[in-house]
């Protein structure tokens, strides 16, 4: 833990502070009093029992600053209690993983004298997210001050002041000292060698870490693709009917690759003790609204919302209107089609270098396009879904997922389809391919890393200035610390760089049977993504909170989704090319048949393939049988205590 | 619960017998004293804590028997502990079903007085047999008078005796009085009802009683199809073109009928109270050998078996031996063509009635050789999936299933696919479809209810008449009931039922679109296999131990997996139709990219279906999260106290 920042708790200890709350400048007297009282108060009032104290703005504080921030942290004992409300796992002596309890402390194999240190920063500041977040309105009607800020009994505090505004932000502050050395080890530090995943873990929790672990594991997968399309490149650059073998490679490839994935996932979550944790019974998201009911799993008052209106809503709205998208990408892409044989006829018509130019433009303008289409129809669907009012997060987030992978799809592979299986033209789509995917690329990076960090930089130009000024190299004062992060940009969850990653899984696997050197620019896209994620994570972003994760979640899915298309894919390929088709001089119907038999046959083996590896490595399957076999005894030895207890000749 | 029947215990009580342990002849008096010790020992000195009995042969036993017939039953209060250990779910005051506890007994709904009739026969039977099977050895290195039958700590006393011959069978007894009133309802009052499901669960638990639902669920679902397919039968005869409506119809209703399967056993399965029920850890299989060591998940002292060995034997030796009956199989298929080609050419040259019914020949043979072929492929299956010595029954379960199914399949379908899509040959098809399922039919309903029925009346006539004679209407005592029972064969699972059911579904599934009239007959079929089947379970088996099932396991798999194949072939039968043949007179190529397209269509409609209906309707997923909600609840009530009571302020 950080021992350089502390404040002083209003008893007159010092804690250290871990999570920042700010609240808007004009908020009331009586509703700030409120809040502080009810995170301060004993649990068994229905309180959080946190310590909570407001931040002493900087002495060199010249200009406005807000006065309504705090700082939240916590005694050990109650993080202690706390870890075992969230249900974290953590080592056990023997070297298993199992849930933390506070009776048991002594036994977890890291726990040392009062438990200082046994909890990681971003765990304590996840506990105490946990327990702001489970604050509840207990009579309260309203928020003091606030007639129109309702609660009900079991509302939760922080999310409705939140929903209304009062609450700007909540967020976990960076350790300096930490930040650093893990930066260094991740990416300052240019050598080879695997990623901190554990570091990684540690700072900013599953979630992040098991991106990460994910962004490496497919760039070490691609490597043997990439090492077997250089000299496909390189020597058949003409002779593309070669690239049958190439193309049944690819499908073995992305289906072992994705097995294996799943396995290596289950030993990192299991070793992060997020595999067999329990999930808790999750409240309704933030932005959800209905009217007052009584939740029938909960039997607690909380807005209900009919699922039938729901339905409606994602059948007579979103869906047409994703269609809509749809063919509107479709229009687009026919107008590239159009630009790119005008293109063409200039060429032709009198060749020199600058028409060879011309030949890239509409690649490069429709790959332009492509981008913006995703990035505004992504703020669509985000609207769309919290129209669409679903009660979790996890649904929101999947009904999201699904709106934008469908759109991203059909917007970056339809034109190569139509190229590939339309036109027929295998020139073509190799021009495409590769100017869509550098194009892509170097968009991605500059929006993704460079812009956000530009940005940030021309805002705190000139903090940083004044603070080096004053400073030079001594601490910052905390005050200064939190002013920085408050301004910092927020990280909104792996979401975009996932779809990266499986946009870019679509090229490889679906086309790079065409254009082998797919694979290559991938590998250097993914080991500059690691350095510019790991950088933005680091310093462009405010710390996230962290996120529990046991896999990789929806995403899992899409990738497999997109193997099962690579088959078919790769399959009309190889059936395309002319060295398969001298095989069948005279009947294209029995080729046809052939590819579609064979189709059938990878397509069973890899459904079988799937179903025959274990998702969970056996000696951790051993070792999750073995806990709960373990819990299984004990609650048999305890029934028969009670048992014996009893007399049980009261017949 | 029987009131009729009862035993004195040794200290002068009496007792209601509900399980029957046979010894073997000749076993030795110390063996016997020990096992009966055991039985009757206290739980905390590792006893099963059961009241066992000794039966008194008959007072007309003039012909020898064997003596060492034991009965088994328990104390209304050790019984409802057993409820708790096996973990009972049961209907709660407020209409949900939770775990039965002892403590709580009196909030569950049917809890009146001491107990008497909280549970019912067959569960106080599945009690008593978990029990039993529970009864491990302490220190003894072998059982008492047979140095050779070793024992370690925590071995089964029940399943070594068993493995080793001395424990000849372990039954539960029939209820006279319950069966007749049960049979009355299900089988021998012919009326139009559905069955009483609730009852044959109540008398057969819960994995017979979802066999039962399903086969009700099926034939139900097969009216629709029937009634579709006599108009089509009766007026369309000839012209089997027209059969692309109907095709389409089977693709939807197999997908259909088979997510909502799903739903209503969650919701039977709810209701009975074993679709929350936590599974037990499981114990080796009785046949499982190994060398002793250590279990990495209990332990306890174990046989253990390499998985790599086993993996070998089942990659070198099982799976080359189906292959090779596969072949075999498509031998005698080839044999049977022959046939037909022969029986043809006869009936060309000088057709008579005689030649006519000749057509009709070989196909009988053939479907006769077919189930010749299968019953001894099954045993061949059993003693495979034996020697690779798989640790768990579920797992020999899987494998045998697997086995068992794969070539079933090869065996009934291959002439019936070779016929459609190499010979293109729709008369023939119809034709061959019609006598395996007819001559399959009756082969099936004989060999499994009249022959059994026969065997076991010819075995007991004499013990009847005798019993008539001297008895006339009266209530038969104990010790003849006992006999009588344990002469009647033993019912070996659901297995054969189900695999018989997966055929029938195939034939319908894959070709009725081609011989509409199939789906009549597996109703018509169906519908007397729920009598035969009843009739069965009812007077020619012992009364099997009830089976815990919250589904129908692999085989909700194996149909789906049908289901699949029926897609594939259902498309190519309509692509073959000269109807949609007829749309594409030119392009042959066209014809088939357009069904391969449809194909894969509704293959991804599939999926996409069975993942948006949910498994579990609505209003039981709440309930079953509102159990878990207030599990986790009361966890952190009690985890409050314990820390409240606890001072915190000790940093």
């Amino acid at each position: 833990m950080q021992k350089s920042l502390s404040v002083y708790d209003s008893d007159g200890s010092t804690f250290a502070p871990l999570v920042v709350i700010e609240l808007a400048l004009e908020t009331k007297e009586e509703a700030i009093a409120w809040l502080l009282n009810r995170v301060r108060d004993k649990q068994q009032y229905g309180g959080a029992e946190l310590l909570v104290e407001q931040l002493t703005p900087g002495a060199q504080g010249t200009e406005k600053v807000n006065p309504n921030v705090y700082v939240v942290g916590a005694s050990w004992q109650r993080l202690l209690y706390g870890a075992e409300d969230v249900g974290l796992f953590k080592e056990f002596n023997d070297g298993s993983m199992r849930g933390f309890t506070y009776a048991n402390k002594h036994n977890f194999k890291e726990f040392q004298g009062d438990g200082d240190g046994f909890l990681s920063m971003a765990e304590c500041q996840y506990i105490i997210k946990h327990e702001l977040d489970n604050l509840r309105a207990k009579d309260e009607a309203h928020v003091p001050g606030y007639p129109k800020m309702k609660l009900y009994p079991g509302k939760s505090v922080i999310r409705r002041m939140q929903s209304k505004g009062i609450l700007v932000q909540v967020f976990p502050l960076h350790e300096k000292e930490e930040l650093k050395r893990l930066s260094f080890s991740w990416y300052k530090n240019i050598k080879l060698s695997f990623q901190p995943l554990d570091d990684i873990r540690h700072y900013f929790g599953e979630g992040m870490a098991l991106y990460f672990g994910f962004l490496e594991y497919f760039t070490l997968a691609l490597i043997p693709m990439a090492l077997i399309g250089i000299p496909y490149y390189l020597f058949d650059w003409e002779d593309y009917d070669k690239f049958t073998v190439f193309a049944g490679f690819n499908l073995v490839w992305c289906t072992v690759i994705l097995e294996l994935w799943k396995r290596l996932s289950a030993s990192l979550a299991y070793g992060w003790g997020t595999l067999s944790r329990k999930k808790a019974f999750e409240e309704p998201r933030p932005g959800f609204h209905g009217v007052l009911g009584v939740n029938p799993v909960t039997g607690r008052a909380e807005p209900l919302y009919s699922n039938a209106k729901r339905q409606l809503r994602i059948y007579l709205v979103s869906i047409p209107f994703v269609l809509l998208c749809l063919y509107l990408s479709l229009y687009v892409m026919m107008i590239y089609f159009d630009m790119e044989g005008w293109a063409l006829m200039i060429h032709d018509e009198e060749p020199t270098f600058w028409t060879g130019v011309l030949l890239f433009i509409p690649s490069i303008i429709y790959a332009v396009v492509i981008e913006i289409m995703n990035l505004i129809y992504r703020y669509a669907a985000e609207f769309l879904t919290g129209w669409e009012n679903h009660r979790l997060k996890s649904t929101f987030q999947n009904h999201l997922v699904l709106k934008v992978l469908v759109f991203n799809f059909f917007n970056c592979f339809a034109s190569l389809f139509y190229i590939a299986f339309v036109m027929q033209d295998m020139v073509l789509l190799r021009q495409s391919l590769a100017t869509l995917l550098i194009t892509s690329q170097i968009l991605n990076q500059i929006m993704e890393a460079f812009l956000p960090y530009w940005l940030q930089r021309r805002r705190n130009k000139k903090a940083h200035k004044r603070m080096i000024k004053t400073m030079g190299d001594k601490e910052l004062p905390l005050s200064e610390q939190v002013k920085l992060e408050a301004d910092m940009s927020t990280y909104l969850g792996t979401f975009d760089d996932y779809l990266e990653l499986f946009l870019l899984f679509g090229y490889v696997s679906l086309f790079s049977c065409v254009y082998p050197l797919a694979a290559v620019l991938v590998v250097l896209n993914n080991v500059t993504e690691v350095y510019s994620d790991a950088f933005k994570m680091c310093t462009v972003f405010k710390r996230p909170f962290s996120e529990p994760a046991a896999n990789i979640g929806v995403w899992q899915l899409a990738f497999e989704a997109m193997s099962v298309i690579a088959v078919v894919t790769n399959c009309a390929l190889i059936g395309m090319s002319p060295q398969v088709k001298s095989y069948f001089p005279e009947s294209e119907t029995q080729l046809i048949l052939w590819v579609v038999g064979f189709e059938h046959f990878l397509l069973a083996s890899k459904f079988i393939l799937t179903f025959v590896i274990p998702d969970v490595p056996k000696h951790i399957q051993i070792k999750l049988s073995r806990l709960e076999f373990e819990s299984l005894e004990a609650l048999k030895k305890r029934k028969m205590l009670e048992a014996s207890g009893i007399p049980k000749t009261d017949k």
